[in-house]
């Protein structure tokens, strides 16, 4: 469960990885496990959120990291280089590192 | 402030808008005022979360609607064509429509 609030102190990054629709579930299942076994346990590490686009070509992963240098940390870990290798192999990732600028809700959410 | 979790009944779009350096700010600005005077007083809106990429040229909006149905009737509301003309003339919008498939949490979250 992610929060997305501002102002947030919290390094984002909105990782849209593009891919044949028939690789898309396989490389969630993917992302998904080398997160709960590896990467959620690394220092900084706060969430990660992987979506499934309607139209079969995109996982979309919205993560939060405590500071940037935790994620790059994690990034240059021998571990993932196998990870990282595969989702180059079967998808383009298009990494958007961000700042939440401004959030808006609802008067009276009716669907949270 | 948007909440992420899995299995959600939220309808997902993370709207990535794409732009040349010059205008990041100002498209933020625009999609920030039209939502915070129009849109978020909309049948089934529930949030609305606008992000600033670092380079510069992308603006991301993590947006929930209650159903597909609430945010098709937005999007068709007259009242927004001049909005949506702006964010085609300045930008070049890809919405990607998704589920949440599955979210990871830190086992003591240390920055949220």
């Amino acid at each position: 469960m992610a929060i997305i609030s501002a102002p947030s102190e919290l390094f984002t990054l909105v990782n849209v990885f593009t891919v044949a629709p028939d690789d898309q579930k396989e490389l969630l299942g993917h992302l998904a496990q080398v997160t709960e076994e590896l990467i959620r346990h690394m220092p900084g590490f706060v969430s990660a959120s992987f979506h499934l686009s309607h139209d079969g070509r995109r996982v979309v992963n919205y993560a939060q990291w405590r500071t940037e240098a935790d994620f790059r940390a994690m990034h240059a870990d021998a571990r993932l280089k196998e990870h990282f290798d595969y989702c180059r192999a079967v998808s383009r990732p298009e990494p958007i590192f961000c700042d939440v600028a401004h959030t808006c809700d609802a008067e009276q959410p009716d669907g949270a």
